[in-house]
């Protein structure tokens, strides 16, 4: 395998925005293309993330819009699709291309323009990564799955709500720092606490957002990044994916997501670290709860013991393993398709150090965790700066 | 890259069947296995063709729906969705894993329910596939868009329509050969031509099928291949992808489709091939123009004489370059995601001389070509029997 490093990175600013798919995927993809400082022509193939722009949009086959809308002609476009995953698959199969040998230079981008429906809709076609049939169809939505989950975390250890309410205020502060953020906030643990119940025990700030957003990133050879030489060379040095059932019913346990497991694994493996090595990540937090279990999946913290870190300010800012200082899917945004990329460009912003005012002071080794729908998909990817 | 051979293959009858989207998968992908003589557990990784689940079964998140249906836990199984190339990216992407060196066994399939929802919303659903901001939404449709080519080609050359009503005869012809087959049908050259107008040029036998189906393949290592000795290795000697704009308005010409063009040109060159050497080929013919262009694009015949080739008979099935013996989507059935896969299916089975009652006399070398939309996304794909 080649070695392989990220060498462009831009976003749009997340939240709910004017611009429509073509804008939103403009401004991203160009901001990636100039920061690598290439040419289009330099470009050899493109993985873009989207996940429902068939239900939100009457949109699909978002690959060829990509193309002509950055005017790449000709080359392949291939959309991914693995619910809130799309953008980490997208990732990862960029990755695999270069990796493999089969193009040097590569686009890869997620996209999501959501806040223009109504609840109703976003709602609905949010549930559209779970099981229609055996699930949806019958009225489970995501909070209400998550609120399994978290009733099950409470059964097993003991009642986190406290330290759930916790995760929120720490990732709305921390996007206090982030200018692409949808909801910096300085909310105190009361106002969280005693927010309108979503699904007990989910309440308002417990759950993610909806949000219209782009990220886009190049990746080259490790050799091509180095020749460049405009940044500082950050090489993907870990890539991990894996699955699960379609269902929450069809999984053996609930508050330990195998997807989640597998796939840091065979990142870790591959990176040739383990969890205490990684210096900061940006998880997968669509609920509080879900944050809390990752941090645990991904090895940080023994298992039961996640929401205890949180309160211990093990996680925040300045803790020994920051989580989400970007504000994550909760106070960042969570443009679905989007969301594994915008994650890259967090952690590429950081060890280049150019994270100004939110510039973690020991950045050198990142990881990204982004799943979907019920941790039926996850991609893993550690990231180092050199 | 390692070389990379198709080692299994199933799938469904196409039509409008009772089964949905679990039903399919599970009965297209347990035949494709079960085909191939290995265990489940040997597979490693999984790619899924599916364009519109969203819209047409509220359904999102395949790749997690295959794993769960067939019992294939943890591995990662990615959704492709490149509209009616869905199936065939997915077929490039397993295997770029497999030639890559990521995984020795990968299953790769293609999956669409449809005729259970009205035409009106089959029609929508399709129309996502364009560009819905600057087509679809101002009432351009498939068949719309098509028409202009049609037109375009008329113009440029001059009126085809009764050898376009011919590609009609010939595959209709060629599906009663097929079990598998959703429109077998003994039709005269008359009736053709006197059916009703969908979009002027275009009647009713100008258009492909609305249909459901599953189509499953497993690839793996020639290594392999050659090591399970239950079938003739049917190896994948040219595989190419390419891209173009989303937009009809956006090509540089209507009657030349530039991703064909490149997409072959990279199979040809990979293959080291030439369009003389291919014995056969199943090609997207969503309309009977369609065919027309691609038999030129694809370098069977000159720019401007692939109507005569038909009326000639040299690409019926005992011609030169017999194309869509399977009766291709005009008469075995489009069912979307599946294309791709399905056309894999009918060459490999082809090159295994197990095609029965249709079987070719000359079966050594086959090419698959799917598009995607208005020709926004193509993948051509080479095989040879050893």
């Amino acid at each position: 395998m080649r070695s392989v490093s990220v060498i462009g990175i831009g976003e749009t600013k997340m939240g709910k925005l004017d611009s429509g798919l073509h804008e939103l995927i403009l401004e991203a993809g160009n901001k990636a293309i100039e920061d690598a400082g290439i040419e289009k022509t330099a470009i050899e193939a493109g993985y873009i993330g989207n996940f429902d722009s068939a239900h939100l949009c009457n949109q699909n086959h978002i690959g060829a819009m990509v193309s002509e809308v950055l005017g790449l002609k000709n080359i392949p476009m291939i959309r991914t699709e693995a619910a809130c995953a799309s953008g980490g698959v997208a990732l990862r199969q960029a990755y695999m291309a270069v990796a493999g040998g089969f193009y040097d230079i590569v686009l890869v981008g997620g996209v999501e323009k959501m806040t223009h429906q109504s609840t109703d809709i976003v709602t609905s076609a949010l549930a559209s990564a779970m099981d229609y049939e055996k699930e949806a169809s019958l009225g489970l939505t995501f909070p209400g799955s998550f609120a399994m989950i978290a009733h099950r975390y409470f059964h097993e250890f003991r009642n986190v709500k406290k330290e759930m309410a916790m995760v929120a205020v720490q990732s709305h502060k921390n996007a206090m720092l982030n200018p692409d953020a949808q909801m910096p906030r300085d909310l105190d643990l009361e106002t969280v606490l005693n927010a309108d119940l979503v699904a007990s025990p989910l309440s308002l700030y417990d759950c993610s957002l909806i949000t219209d957003g782009a990220a886009f990133a190049v990746l080259a050879t490790t050799e091509i990044a180095q020749s460049l030489n405009k940044h500082r060379t950050v090489e993907i040095i870990g890539s991990g994916h894996a699955g699960d059932t379609l269902s929450i019913f069809g999984k053996k346990q609930l508050t330990t997501l195998d997807a989640t497991i597998s796939a840091s694994k065979q990142a870790y493996e591959q990176a040739g670290l383990k969890a205490s090595d990684i210096d900061f990540a940006e998880v997968h937090d669509c609920f509080t709860i879900t944050q809390i279990i990752i941090s645990e999946d991904l090895g940080f913290f023994e298992k039961g013991k996640g929401a205890d870190a949180v309160l211990e300010g093990k996680t925040a800012r300045d803790g020994i393993i920051p989580i989400n200082v970007s504000g994550g899917l909760k106070a960042k945004g969570h443009p679905i398709g989007a969301t594994g990329i915008s994650q890259l460009y967090e952690v590429v912003t950081q060890l280049r150090g150019d994270a100004d005012k939110r510039q973690l002071p020991k950045a050198n080794i990142g990881l990204t965790h982004n799943f979907g729908g019920t941790a039926g998909t996850c991609a893993v990817h550690i990231l180092k700066g050199w």
